[in-house]
């Protein structure tokens, strides 16, 4: 489980894809696949890093950051194709909304600095 | 606490505001003001909607979806006066990452349609 947020190191422009899902109640196989994908995105080109949440009504917010569209298609191929050799999304999620968008502004705090 | 992925009634070009944050074991008069927050939000010119999460460990995401850069500012000035005039974000968020980015494609899944 994440307990803070993820420092993207460099500078806008960068872009950043937003995964808001409802998951259903059918989570067989899904922590498994999660840790697969997980582990295959951290090992794209491009990938930058993710801020991952979910809460106890299985709705859940995941947001990558990438270098380029370019990257983010690419991974995009590899993950559906990871998907569908396991349980396919239609099991695991009830809903979902992605938006792709370019980052042109970022900024962070810090208690400790 | 939200269940399901907000469903944007528009088309890209729009934006997205994205917040992590992990917030502190301080957290009185936050709830109080966080509903202040959002209600203001929806009231905002140029507000699209929002997805809100957060989990166990004070960790935290929320994305906020505007019109315009323009709209994303004026919410920025007078949430941070709101803030301001209350406990201070100091008290409440240990860190925090912000990203202001053009959603450039968007897609949805909902498995009842």
């Amino acid at each position: 489980m994440q307990t803070k947020p993820t420092l993207i190191d460099c500078q806008p422009p960068y872009y950043v894809v937003t995964f808001a899902n409802k998951k259903t109640a059918t989570q067989q196989g899904y922590s498994e696949t999660l840790m697969q994908i997980l582990a295959l995105a951290q090992k794209q080109k491009g990938f930058l890093g993710l801020d991952s949440c979910s809460n106890a009504e299985n709705f859940g917010i995941t947001n990558s950051y990438w270098e380029s569209l370019a990257d983010i298609k690419n991974w995009k191929q590899q993950s559906d194709h990871l998907i569908a050799q396991n349980k396919g999304k239609e099991r695991w999620y009830e809903c979902y909304t992605v938006n792709i968008a370019k980052v042109e502004h970022s900024y962070a705090f810090n208690s400790g600095e």
